[in-house]
């Protein structure tokens, strides 16, 4: 797929916005995860070397296991009011500014210009003064990346952390199917230019609490199959005194997931307030988000999520039962 | 630190022996590992397209997470006798003859030029013709690609996917310290080729038994630590009747290793014959390998292994003090 020259004017856009800004403003969405904080502890570093002011503010602090980016930049939180002043803003990660939650009126009542750097599908009226958008880069880091060469900046530890960092959560560290040529071309530059993958796995997957493995135990050992194993279920009430806490629940899905078999799987956790978590996941056609749409939640085919309502043995009997019939019905279709 | 020149001299006889070989057998060591395997997938691919003929034997049998290269290749397994007639043989990812177990006296016995690909130390006499070692690539498939190169040979989706299959599997699929910008680099050409990373992490990690999940539930909820939580132990027994089998280890450690404040993991594993099988890893300056060598066993400083006879609980006992007092005396020294 050629770029178009209409993509083309709307990046030079977007670069001629960074060289003549002075003092912007990068904001991200809710919680902000590993590539929305990279790409802005990237893009802080590449303005700062072209001797632009910058601030980062976002609606909800860093997560524990991103906190060594927080050496290299500073993260304010959005605590109301006005937003630093500033000529540019630039939003990371994200398109619909409703993203930015209790930031958007705040954002939308600046009169700075706005660039969109971003990797997400939009549907809806442009509000930006520019956009660097490329739907098929694996994350919104690689944008950066792509934009620190065009301007001319070169990297360096800062730049190269923070591009990494985006890339290795959004491809899964390199495992997910959106992992082309270019993400390890960057990887492989950003290595070069200083950055140690090894310590940057340990912090971001290797800090778990130790009740962790006991939690990965309890939920485990309620493993229901269905469908001939082609579902997995796992429906895990709160714990009992004395039980072991699940601060994580990927490890979970990870390992239901590496079951051959298995094609679905639906983790339930039962939470406060009489409500049950769904987390599904899908490793065939089986198209997850359609299933959590029909709980009142969302997500994308292959990880979707609702929060329901009722008891957990409720929810686990319908929940189940519309994966059941949906692999049916899929099944039926295909025949 | 630069290349020497007799380093130099070295690759360039094992290039002329590549070069002018017409038959080539192809062998690894037992217990063939990704690596392994995948530079002989690799190796073979390259000396076909430049018209010899190649022989792949193995003193094992492909593990069925790799069986995908089965499609690319065909791997010979030893059964004795002698070796298909050929002029030169390589070996790959190992040098010490005496790996190649029942294979060792057959090679011996060949009047072939010998060739070794490797990244390992060797101590010892040189018994080749010429080698292509370097200690510092992250896989012996990295050198394959190198050879590639060297003799001019172009990528395709069958080296591609081979040299891919090695560095995957002996980086932890680049998390691993020795992932460097050359890995990354490699990565990117072989992905340009045609290897698609995702369903290659599918066929490697993902087509678990459907036990596996129960089974680490079994080992998980057995988890005691010990040293302030520095030290992970997990004994498992043999299976009672009705209870998980745990066909794969690697969850249970990756999940005790992924706890922030643990050091050591020691898995302990009950198997047939009243012995007692350790898988230990270590997250700091503990020495594993150091630990294991006290109990008959091996490996290196990160993960290193031993069986040991006695009863599950006595053997946990012993390793868990050995454990312990080792971590003291690094303290001790350390202060």
């Amino acid at each position: 797929m050629p770029e178009s020259s209409q993509v083309e004017t709307e990046r030079a856009r977007a670069l001629e916005l960074l060289r003549n800004c002075s003092r912007v403003l990068l904001c991200g969405h809710m919680r902000p995860d590993g590539d929305c904080l990279g790409s802005q502890a990237a893009m802080a570093a590449v303005l700062e070397r072209m001797g632009k002011s910058v601030w980062i503010v976002n609606p909800d602090p860093v997560q524990p296991q991103l906190d060594y980016l927080e050496r290299d930049v500073r993260f304010g939180v959005f605590k109301g009011g006005d937003l630093p002043a500033h000529d540019l803003a630039v939003t990371l990660d994200f398109c619909e500014l409703s993203r930015t939650g209790a930031m958007e009126q705040a954002l939308r009542r600046t009169p700075s210009r706005k660039l969109v750097v971003d990797h997400h599908l939009f549907h809806g009226e442009p509000w930006w003064d520019a956009s660097y958008v490329d739907m098929r880069a694996s994350a919104t880091g690689v944008l950066v990346r792509r934009i620190a060469r065009e301007l001319g900046v070169e990297l360096d530890a800062r730049i190269a952390r923070g591009v990494f960092t985006a890339m290795v959560t959004d491809t899964g560290w390199f495992k997910y199917s959106n992992t082309d040529a270019e993400t390890f071309a960057i990887a492989s530059e950003l290595v070069a230019s200083g950055v140690a993958p090894a310590p940057i796995y340990s912090a971001i997957y290797q800090r778990n609490s130790r009740s962790q493995p006991l939690g990965v135990a309890r939920a485990l050992s309620r493993l229901e199959y269905s469908s001939d194993g082609r579902i997995a279920v796992v429906d895990l009430p709160l714990p009992a005194p004395g039980e072991a806490e699940l601060p994580d629940g990927d490890d979970v899905l990870d390992i239901l997931r590496a079951v051959g078999r298995v094609e679905v799987v639906l983790f339930l956790r039962e939470v406060e307030g009489g409500q049950v978590k769904l987390s599904a996941r899908s490793k065939s056609e089986f198209d997850v988000h359609r299933l959590a749409k029909g709980f009142g939640g969302g997500g994308h085919a292959k990880a979707s999520g609702a929060t329901v309502p009722g008891s957990l043995s409720e929810v686990r009997a319908r929940i189940l039962a519309a994966a059941v019939a949906q692999l049916d019905q899929a099944e039926a279709a295909s025949r």
